[in-house]
Order: C-alpha cells, then structure tokens, then sequence
C-alpha cells in the first residue's frame, strides 16, 4: 500500500512493441523525480500543460529520447502534480525507465490507484470513477456512452440533493429522540411521507434500468444449439466474420475484438461454448451433460438449428418437446434451405421457424432482425441515466428497502428512534453509491477490479 | 500511397485494452482536423507543446474526454504540424476516434510513414530514421544502445564527410575526362589513393562490427540437443524460470518478453525448436529429418544434453562422434547428475563436460558462465558505433569493393574514366546508407518494416 504522499508511477498504455509508450507519475514530487532522470529543461520550473523534449538517463546510462508532459495540481487527472513520459514503445525501454523513477522514489502503482487518487482529492465521486474503468472497457457504442454519461455527472448530483433532503429529515427525527417522552413531532410525518416517494420515484427508474444496463454492459450471453451437423459453427462464422469484416475496416481494430462476440444494434451478442457447439456430441442425447446444461441456463438466447436437408417430422417434434422446457428465448432455425426436404418444409413452413442457408450466407439479416426483436434497445444517447453497475444496482435495492421499512414502520406508527435507523440505512446506501460514505474495503474492492496505470 | 501534403492518422500506442492510448496526427492540417472533432479551446490558435483538455465529438456523438497535445512545424517529430489525442484505451474508442478524423479528411498512415515524413523533411539521416524501429525492437541493453547511438548520430556524420571529399577527387577526374586527350590530371593519383585508405580505414572497423553488431540485435541462435528424456525441456525451463524472475520484478513486464528468450550479459539466446526439443523423437535416429537438420545449420550454439542416470559408454562415443560433425559450438552437458552412474562419472570427469542437475537448479550458474564464454562481449558504452544493420552493412561491403576497384585500377593505370566509374558507384553506395542518395523503391522496402504509428 502506497501513502497518499507517494508519487506513484506506472505504465499507461498498452503492453506490447509499439511507436510510443506513455508512463505516467502522480503525486507532489513526480515533477522533481522525473527531472532526475532527464536531461533537457528543468521541468520543475516548466507551466502545467508543456511538453519538453529530452533523453532519459539512469547512472550515465542513455536510456532513450522522450517527450515529458508537466501537470501541475490541482490541474491534473489525480488534481496533483503528474508528468507523462511519452517514450519509444519497447518493453525494454519501459521497464528501464520504471526502474530508474523507483530508484529516485516513486512507488509502483497499484491498480486503479491514479483513478482512486482523483476520488479522494475531490476530482469527482465513486460513480464517476468507477465509470472511467467501464469507459474502458466498453465494447459497444451504447455501453460507452452510458459509462460517459455516468463519468459526466450521470444520477450523482440528483442522488446526492435526495440524500441531502433525507438528512435533513433524519436529524430531525434525531432532535425528537433528545426530547425522548415529551412526545414532540419535529419531523412532519406527511412531509416525510412525500420525501420519501419523491426519493423512490427517482429511484424506482433507475433501479428498473439495470436489466437494460446489464445488457449494454455485459452483453446478451448467447448459444447456438442444434444436433451434429446441423451447421452450428458455420452459422457462428457466417455471423462473425460478416460483422468482423465491417470492424476491420479500420485497420489494427480486429485484433482486439473478442473473438465470439456479434454487436448487433448497439448489443453485443456472447456466444458461449456448449458441448453442442464446438463439437459434434448430439445435442439432445447430451442435453443431461452437466456443462451443457449450466450454459443453457446461463443463456439469455439460443439459437437453435434444425437440418432441413436431414431430419425427420419425428426428430423435430421431439426436439421441439426439448426447447419447450427451456426457460429463455429460443430462435428456431431452419438451415440448409437450399437442399431442404420438400415435405418437411411444407409442415414447417407456417411454424415460427426462420429458414437460412449457414453456408451460402442466405438470409442472415432476417435472422439478426429476429433477434434483435427480442432485443430491442433504443440507443444511449447523451444525458441517458442507465444503471450498469452491479454494486450500484444493489445499493439502489437496499434504500429503497429502507425506504419500505421507513414507510410501513410510519403506518404502523412506530417509534421515532426505528423510523431513525432506517432512514440512517438509507443514507448509508446511498451515499455509498457516490462515495460520500466509503470504508477502505470498499475502495479496495472497487479499484482493485482497475488496470494498473488507471 | 498517401500525398506529402496529407495528413495521416495512426494509433501510436499499442493495442489492447489500457488506462490511455495515444493517436498520432502529422501533416499541415492536423491542427485543423482535430479542432473539427475536439470541443474544448480552438486548439488552432494554441502554441506548440501544449496540452489541452475536452471531448471528442462526432456527429454530435460524444465519444471520449481527451488530452490534446499540439506541436507546430517544424517543431515537432515529423517537422510538420501534428497532434496527439490521448483517450481513454478502448479498441473501441480508439476506433471511433480515427473513424472521425478519417470523415474530416485524415488519411490512414501507412507503416513507417510518419519516421518517413521525418526523414524526408530533414530531421535525421536514414541510418537515424533505422535506429528508430532498432530502438523500438531492442530486446537487450546492449541492441537499445547500439540504435540509440546510431538514431543520435553514430557513424553518419563521419560518411558524410568523406564521402564529400571522395566527391570532391570524383569532380577533378570527371574534369579531366572534359579535357579528353589533353592528358592532364587534375586529381593527383597519390592524393586519391591517400584518401581512399583513410576511407577504408575507417570503413574496415564498421564492417567488422556487423559480426559483433548481428549478435547484439538478433541474439545467438541456440539449440538444446540430446536423446529423449535427457531432460531438454527441464532445463530450458530452469534457465528461462530464473532470468523470468528476474524479469519480472517489474510488474507487467513479463508478458512481452519472448517466451524462449534468454539474456546473459547483455547478449540474447533463442532457443529454436527442434524436433529433440519438443518432442521425444530420439534426436542421434532424428538427425536424418530435414527440419531438425536444418535447425542445427542455423544455430550458432548447441547445447547437448546426456543423461548420466541412463545413458551406456558406447552411447556417449556415437553420440560424441555425432557432435564432433557439427560445425557450430557445442557445450556437452552431462545431466542428472545427483543420479549419475559411477563408472560413468569417472570416464567422463576428465572430459569437457559441464555437470548440472537441470530438475534441481545445479551448477546451472556454471553452465551459464560456459554459454557467456563462448559469447564474450563487452557492453556497448554510450558513442560506439556498431553495424547492426544488413543494409548498412551490404552497402558498406559494396563501398569497399568499388573502393578496391579504384586502388587496383591505379596500379594498373587505367583510364580516368574506369576510375571515376569506380568511385561514383562507392559514393552511390555510401549515399544510399544515409540516404544522400534514395530511391522510392529503397524507402517503400525500409519503412514497410516498421509498425503503423511510427
């Protein structure tokens, strides 16, 4: 654990060979360790927001040509003193450069500490903060403009003048208690009452858009079922490699592109692995397999594929028997059109079943349609309070069963110190969310989940 | 092919997901195209070298919050105007972010381009321009200091100057053929053989350099050979194990290094694949196989394994025959040797061997020490010059032939015209080091080497 009096240093961008890499310090003495390996301007005499070029030195050593850019607090990312060293993207390079700031005493970072360090100097709450890591990670435009929305402000302010009001209700119910028998009622038991359903009429959306959220966030967990040879994987590279043709367009970008992940709308499809779809085990004989079972009953869609060209009416009244029991959305798939059985097409034709070819790539859009049917999602747009954080989801839940208590203890016109605590639990909840109240475990559990150099 | 007036645009930074990544704009717009997409100050009024904070905006799409830095011409990398935004590092960010200086009129950069603006608007020399991609893939301290003096300077300057007085002998000889029967001799012989033993005097101890300077840059090609079981895998892992650790101290570093990579002294050691390395084919039955042969032939060093618990007196001599046919170093190991025959021990305690334990770390320090000897190279100090590059040194070899050429030719008094042939043809070979001389074909085939973004 660093102190706060620390400066810390870390690699910021990427692993790996590149043009340029950037290491970052923070903390009141980054700008004098980092003059003690450079060679150029004096940077501790250099304005915030310059850049200088020079060479890094360690024990006479050349270690590599640099550009340093000088932050001065409070106008930095962590509001303390940082510089950037922006180097020659080698490995060896960087690591050199990394040692040479510890020997002059800066401190490895921790995960998340540059992020956390702006949080406790007031650069903005724990929302915010824990937005900059969803910025990050966010893989759709939607799941980047809600992390956006929520580093801007997001519901913050508005949690934070309820939370205001509540306190102010709690330290008069607080004033009653001093007065203990003599039966005074600062607090308007009415007022109250209003407070309390304003709060949770603000709540109560937020709450509801975490299913949405979890979606943007995290993604529709997906799988493609169907017996042997049904063309599961063709189906999964005829979609994949559609979509990724359109990401390479710009190119470099693929690389990083998460190999079994269709973005459809703004949603990005997961596809998990099944028994059933990397290998050939029969998918309704294997159905008692223990894994294939778990991811099914992870999925939030299956997408399941008959053969047209080679299954019997009994074969798929049976299979169908099998999709009845599961317990999510199932897209019936016929493939193989091209060469489907006449007389089984004329039974299914007027069933709900949408009619591909896999490999000749024939009427994919269709099927994407469908799914995105059962999908549907309205962008993110700018402003859009969407909820994706789990840990905030929770808190949310938690207040507003506070809030219950609170209300159903007036109803049943309980004693001023009950309605109290609840209401103090309400204001824990809460102010957790934006971080007006944290324990160190919590700031440990938050930033741990960051990468090093955030 | 993009045009000089152009501006590109390339990620800098390497991909993947991080805290920042960085995208590099170069060319007389750059300022102007950024400013299209930035919201924040008019960055095309802001001085070189400064950095400014806002968002990244397209189509009223907010896609990230930014740092902006501004460099002018010709104070900058490339000596044009040029930008770089530093986002969040998102592929996704990072994607959009190109995807909307491409819709304003940036170009794509190809790889290498912008160290090819740099040299084509004068910054540095070709030799220097190399030295960048050098420093960048440098996988030793000693390779990064052998580009770093070469990007610096290195042996440029001293080319330049001699091939100015090698131009200066080639003018009088050409003037001479003006005259055509006249007989005269402007340039004195004596004096042209003078400079051109000063010329392959100081050409000489480069060539030679490259044999030193080859080792530096790609490491010693390294082969562990023996029987099956004689514990080749063991022992790579025991070495690579320890260096790893070491490596390692510093956080995050690890997963760049290459996986069978090891540095002693400052010199780097790639284990190649061979089928005795991997697999258990008995490597003296395996020697007939095309790919293992082949390994051998490129290796500069083999380690060769015995396993002293398992292997008979008559199988050491057949295999030591074997070896004996090997034209490259080889370092006998004997193995196991806490479980070692006695008879054994006794016939070969008097030979060559190194003895170890790979399974139990022993005496791998010595076996080290061995590999060193064999390799003996002193550290590269800041200001010497080192041929590490092919090209460099195929030119210089070209040089020095023409060179000879000339110094043959006097003796044998040929005419002024063979010898000016001669000496343009080593002042052609020596401008295109440094670039005084280039063609397009010759820049296409440097640049295309280098990553996109540099």
């Amino acid at each position: 654990m660093n102190s706060p009096d620390d400066t810390i240093v870390a690699l910021a961008t990427a692993q790996g060979i590149s043009a340029i890499a950037v290491i970052r310090l923070s903390g009141k003495d980054s700008i004098a360790i980092t003059q003690k390996i450079f060679r150029g301007k004096d940077l501790t005499t250099q304005p915030s927001h310059t850049i200088h070029f020079g060479s890094i030195q360690d024990e006479g050593n050349n270690i590599d040509e640099v550009l340093v850019s000088v932050f001065r607090a409070p106008n930095s990312f962590t509001k303390e003193n940082s510089t950037e060293i922006s180097c020659h993207g080698s490995p060896l390079i960087i690591k050199d450069i990394i040692k040479a700031l510890l020997k002059q005493g800066a401190h490895l970072a921790t995960p998340g500490e540059f992020t956390k360090r702006a949080f406790l100097n007031g650069r903005f709450d724990l929302v915010q903060a824990e937005a900059v890591a969803d910025i990050i990670h966010a893989e759709t435009e939607n799941a980047r403009q809600a992390a956006l929305n929520q580093m801007r402000g997001g519901f913050s302010k508005e949690i934070q003048l309820l939370r205001d009001e509540l306190i102010h209700f709690a330290s008069l119910i607080e004033l009653e208690l001093d007065f203990g028998e003599e039966d005074v009622e600062f607090a308007k038991r009415d007022d109250l009452k209003k407070l309390i359903y304003k709060v949770q009429s603000y709540l109560h959306p937020l709450i509801h858009s975490f299913d949405q959220g979890n979606v943007i966030k995290n993604g529709v967990p997906t799988v493609i079922a169907g017996k042997p040879n049904a063309g599961k994987s063709t189906l999964l590279n005829a979609l994949l490699n559609e979509e990724k043709a359109i990401v390479s367009e710009v190119p470099g970008t693929t690389r990083d592109i998460i190999e079994d992940e269709l973005v459809l709308g703004g949603i990005s499809f997961r596809f998990m692995d099944t028994a059933g779809l990397r290998e050939t085990t029969d998918f309704v004989e294997a159905i008692g397999v223990q894994r294939t079972r778990e991811s099914l009953r992870k999925a939030s869609l299956i997408l399941y594929l008959f053969d047209l060209s080679n299954t019997t009416v009994d074969e798929i009244q049976r299979e169908e028997d099998e999709i009845k029991k599961m317990n999510v959305p199932v897209i019936k798939i016929g493939n193989k059109i091209d060469r489907a059985d006449a007389e089984l097409l004329k039974i299914l034709g007027n069933k709900d079943y949408v009619f591909i070819s896999a490999a000749q790539k024939k009427n994919l859009q269709q099927l994407k349609d469908q799914i995105l049917n059962l999908f549907q999602l309205s962008s993110v747009k700018q402003g859009d309070v969407v909820v994706t954080n789990l840990r905030h989801y929770q808190n949310l839940k938690l207040t507003d069963d506070a809030l219950n208590r609170v209300l159903s203890g007036m109803d049943s016109a309980v004693t001023g110190d009950f309605l109290a605590m609840d209401i103090r639990q309400a204001l824990h909840y809460l102010g957790e969310i934006t971080g007006a109240i944290t324990t160190d475990d919590l700031l440990a559990n938050i930033f741990s989940k960051f990468c090093i150099g955030k």
